[in-house]
């Protein structure tokens, strides 16, 4: 807790104590009929101290709210008007809405779709073209066994509670947050001990297990928002969508929850694709599905959304980046992991250093967080606006060895938009394992028993990569040889299931039964495929450490996976682009997005200023050179005043407008600044080509061309 | 039945029964120990019977199997060749390969994934940017009620069979289908009118009912391949992929069986998004799912597909084109209605002509018909192996005005790729009339009974559209005034009821009703929401025809729909961009795709001839220039062989290659022709772009730039 907030919540308590101490005074003089002016005095005394407690009231009021007391009231409102014109300009609109709609999901309208289709060329230009890439394209509809084999059939899932006479159903965690969050910022009567409490509840709410949610909503008493009504105990909801594949019945799936395992499960193919090389990327954009329990927060927390996932294979031993030098000086607001832990905020770090300095575990990571920070500022995203923020430990899966996620502050607080985590070895693993148990399960053992039940490192495992030695390597090697004919005289039957057992020992098993057996000649083992203890005897097997040439490493690479929320990252590029200006009479506030050219939904609007087939025909003339310049424009042949019509682009994000006000030259008119340079027709598509390419600037055609002299049309 | 084909099962049948007689009388000569010259005539006779047996048996199997007689054999080979290299390269691949796979799904790997994109972004620049369509993207997870309206919760089924031992499934028409066929083309023995009948049941299949395919399945007895076990009766599985919405397991959902429904149910936005104007076109891009009985013949029968759909609303009065004129001349393989039933074969027609004449029912239509044509053959569809196929009357829903399909003919034969319908005012009126039931079952009945009651011609139903006449038009009204006084007496609670159902009549019903009423004073008439017969009296109801001024024509628009099956468009035309031809040394077949510059995955590869500092150094920049320019590109520097390396990136479809063998000029190779030119390191990069972006022809490079003299490296 902050400390002013602590001494304000003190001071309240204290002040409150003394109005209460003081009013009982004042009612003792009354009963005691004491003087009018002792009364008086007493009553003023109470009224100055009733002052001071309000004025403490509303620093607390302001400390708990943020920076300003009206933080939260503004960002409502200016949430509400950028909401209000992303709607009604159809850049996005609850799906089904005749229906009455369905909660988390959402149609991009023309404009919304535009801007979504740039980012995605943007996002495939700047990551899979420039870095050669694999790009690939895998269904969503996915077969159980693979979702196992990742873990999100077990573990993917949200604690829910339902309302126990209704039904409805709540995430448990949003309710509890919310409790806390109300009590805290509305309930200015709580103690500094009272308000600790809950905001360490809100920091640790990710690990609370189900029972001490359960516990939690029970101690608050915390009931159905709606009705009010006691809550069932929180359990676990899967947020996958379940569908059946095929007409049987028989075959369980999933829509996929994200887009990576597809590339994992090809990890061999795109590998020998690559020319059995390390490091490659694979990538890949498409549609997730996370069944959520509650939506909220607009595209926020949706159940359907465009993922673009690159899965980056690279040699354990050497994650350094051959582009590294690249973003190496670049510099933005990091928020490592000790920082939030005491306390501190984010603040800015040469990429650089934080690699060198360990904060950021390796060069590939600190590559991609660089090239994210150029994506999302070069779409538009406020620098001041974005941090990368380290996940703390308890956040983080126990194989991962580093995450930051990209968060954006907008009107909802600091959004995680993109992911950039070290995953390990953990993905492909999982899949290697699980394929292998797969496939033995379904009775395919007898064929190549040698494969299956041995050691997985020793096998030929298919996820794995290879380092060719350029000449052949001594090692020392485990050799654990079970004596099968000993075997099969004690085991019989059960021989096979003893062979591997013994082979599928790790390096440490094996030396621990080594010595056992050289020292006493018999131990116990436990064979997990017969469930029981059996007695190995030293003749039974042979364990030896071996030299042997090696000519190649074989490993399973990690993966280093930057994972981008596209709708997120597009809601808050609109509220970052979304600002209003007084209209020229001054009598309304116009809204105005303000996004770069590459993301606007169209580039250019050309408007004969008044109707007439003169300035038609240059309009069209214009427009066809436009059209080979390949820029996405619109004519706007209405008589609508010229103002209105640029206030109805500046809504759509329209960067540049064309006005036909002659058959020679025409205006060019700026969005932001408003300002307007005259130029001739031939060279009117070209000038805007130019800008929106980024061969020049804005500031190199005002400096070029002759200004329009009669004023902005709509100032 | 061809008349060849027919005449030949004749000859065949008769000359079969002239070996067995004359084979009798062989038998009969020898019983009768006939002299040797008349025993060897009598056989003599009987081989050359035997051999024009045998002469007319070829000819009918050529006739079964096509224009010749290997080409059903021929057409398997080329497959194999195509699909060993298209899975070899990675343009597609069995999805969750390590899982051993799900039928039905599919992976595009890193030249597929190419392919694709570049497909959907010349569709998009050909369609949407073009003709100004409003894109859209809706989400696939689609709530039950909606799928409910559009009818495809009831009636998106097809018919399957079990085996009624181990419970296997099959799509009852296909089991029909292949027995036929495989009956038609391996038996030559049935009979002409067996033949004939055979050839029917494949002309009807389509139109079976449940009942009528069984019974034909139990008539050809009929077995479960695998196993050879009865099978079931037929009956429909609905072919939607099933899901829950939400935690509580009470909304039912689907994934989107076409995009389609998505743009009907935004009509009323997307209306006002264009002004209120008609025509507008929608369309969107996105996955679509049909959870197949059986997927069959690869990329052509999925589970899982990218659709690409257009509905374009229009006046039903007025079903023009402004842009008509473009394509009135194009010319291509057509094949209407009654070329098909009078068994003739498609042939080339004018579009102006098909659609002045009628055959293609308007404007509209024909257009669409004519950019499908342009479209498909730009992206390198052959023009000759491509036909527009009219429905015939029993395969149009009953509601479709015309409809085409965009048929291709790969190794599987014709395929149907695109369907281009007019679907009259169908969808709209669905979501109309469901939206409006909808509304009413759940209880929003009493606040506005009036409009939810009545006919809903009359009411503001959402999804239509206005005409403003210039000035007020005076009509003829139909105006049915139930008097509920009257009717509240004689039918007190069902007085609701009643009044409805008299103002839900259509003008002629009222017509009747009103002259009825003025013969007799008393009718009968039905009351579906009480299941029954009322009386009405003349008292209780006033039918009359009203003038009335308008002041515009409210309606609902006709939709034409082009739907376009991405992955049938690419498989077909990865058959079409393939070939073989021999390598250098002759001693193997080399793979090649012709893909145009705008669809081949990489534009260019750039190679130094040998392994050298210098020769990468120039292959670096070139690179640099191609990236500039933005050609995909990428440079092989293995010191493989450049022929290999040739061969390579043939079998990947790219169009041009740039091998520096010196440091001032570089030799740029044509992928078909070979043929190799020598250019200025400074111009290579603007040359390959020339040609890749349409700007020149390979011709005229050719023209103008010296050629390699040395021969072409790889031949």
């Amino acid at each position: 807790m902050a400390a002013s907030e602590e001494s304000l919540r003190k001071a309240l308590a204290e002040k409150q104590s003394a109005v209460e101490a003081h009013g009982n005074a004042v009612r003792a003089l009354k009963a005691a009929k004491a003087s009018k002016p002792e009364i008086d005095a007493a009553i003023e005394a109470l009224n100055s101290l009733k002052l001071e407690k309000s004025s403490i009231e509303k620093q607390l009021q302001a400390a708990v709210s943020g920076s300003d007391g009206d933080g939260a009231l503004s960002r409502e409102a200016f949430r509400q008007a950028a909401v209000n014109t992303l709607e009604r300009r159809l850049f996005y609109i609850p799906s089904f809405k005749i229906y009455r709609g369905v909660a988390g999901l959402y149609d991009y309208g023309p404009p919304g779709c535009a801007v979504k289709s740039n980012v995605l060329a943007f996002w495939r230009q700047h990551f899979v073209l420039e870095e050669n890439m694999l790009e690939v394209d895998c269904p969503c509809v996915t077969p159980e066994v693979v979702l196992k084999a990742s873990g999100h059939v077990d573990k993917f899932t949200d604690l829910m509670v339902k309302d126990e006479k209704t039904g409805t159903c709540y995430r448990a965690d949003h309710l509890l947050k919310d409790f806390c969050n109300e009590k805290l910022q509305k309930d200015l009567t709580i103690s500094a001990e009272k308000a600790a409490e809950l905001k360490h509840v809100l920091a640790t709410l990710d690990d609370l297990s189900a029972e001490a949610l359960g516990a939690k909503i029970k101690e608050y008493g915390i009931t159905a928002p709606d009705t009010k009504n006691p809550l069932s105990d929180p359990y676990p909801f899967n947020l996958m969508f379940q569908t059946s594949i095929g007409p049987s019945g028989l075959s369980p799936g999933y829509m996929r929850p994200e887009t990576a395992q597809g590339i994992f499960v090809n990890f061999k193919d795109l590998y020998y694709y690559n020319g059995n090389k390390l490091p490659f990327a694979a990538a890949q954009i498409g549609q997730a599905f996370r069944n959520e329990i509650s939506p909220r927060q607009g595209l926020l927390r949706v159940r359907e959304f465009t993922l673009a996932e690159i899965e980056h294979f690279v040699d354990p031993e050497d994650k350094s980046h051959p582009k590294y030098s690249e973003v190496v000086d670049l510099e933005f607001l990091m928020f490592p992991r000790e920082e939030q832990m005491s306390g501190q905020s984010a603040k800015k770090i040469r990429l650089g250093d934080a690699v060198s300095k360990g904060t950021v575990n390796n060069e590939t990571l600190g590559y991609f967080i660089g090239r994210v920070y150029l994506f999302l500022t070069r779409l538009g995203i406020d620098k001041d606006r974005l941090r990368f923020r380290q996940h703390l430990a308890n956040e983080m899966a126990h194989y991962a060895a580093d995450c930051w996620d990209a968060e954006i502050e907008c009107s909802y607080g600091w959004i995680e938009c993109v992911g950039i985590a070290d995953r390990s070895a953990y993905d492909l693993r999982a899949h290697s394992e699980h394929h292998v148990k797969n496939v033995f399960d379904e009775g395919q053992r007898d064929g190549n028993i040698d494969f299956i039940g041995t050691n997985l490192d020793k096998s030929g495992v298919p996820l794995v990569a290879a380092e060719k030695f350029s000449e052949p390597r001594e090692v020392e090697k485990l050799v654990i040889a079970p004596v099968k004919k000993e075997l099969g005289l004690a085991f019989k039957g059960s021989q096979k299931n003893v062979v591997e057992a013994l082979e599928a020992m790790n390096e440490k098993e094996a030396l621990e039964m080594k010595a056992a057996l050289e020292s006493k000649g018999e131990v116990e083992f436990y064979v997990c495929t017969l469930g029981k203890n059996v007695p190995i005897k030293k003749n039974m097997v042979s364990i030896s450490k071996e030299k042997k040439k090696e000519h190649q490493r074989v490993f399973t690479p990690s993966v280093i996976e930057p994972s981008f929320g596209i709708g997120r990252i597009i809601y808050c590029l609109f509220e970052h682009s979304f600002y209003t200006r007084p209209s020229k009479a001054g009598d309304e506030q116009l809204n105005v997005f303000r996004f770069p050219p590459l993301v606007a939904p169209i580039k250019c609007t050309v408007f004969p200023l008044v109707q007439n087939q003169q300035y038609e025909d240059v309009a069209k003339v214009i427009s066809k050179s436009l059209t080979t310049a390949g820029i996405s424009h619109k004519i706007d042949i209405t008589g609508t005043s010229i103002g209105k019509r640029y206030a109805r682009t500046d809504e759509l994000g329209v960067p540049f407008a064309i006005t036909v006000d002659s058959t020679k030259d025409v205006t060019i008119r700026e969005r932001d600044s408003k300002l307007q340079v005259r130029v001739s027709v031939e060279e009117a598509a070209l000038v805007v080509k130019s800008v929106t390419d980024g061969l020049r600037t804005w500031e190199d055609v005002w400096e070029k061309y002759p200004h329009h002299t009669s004023g902005s049309a709509d100032d």
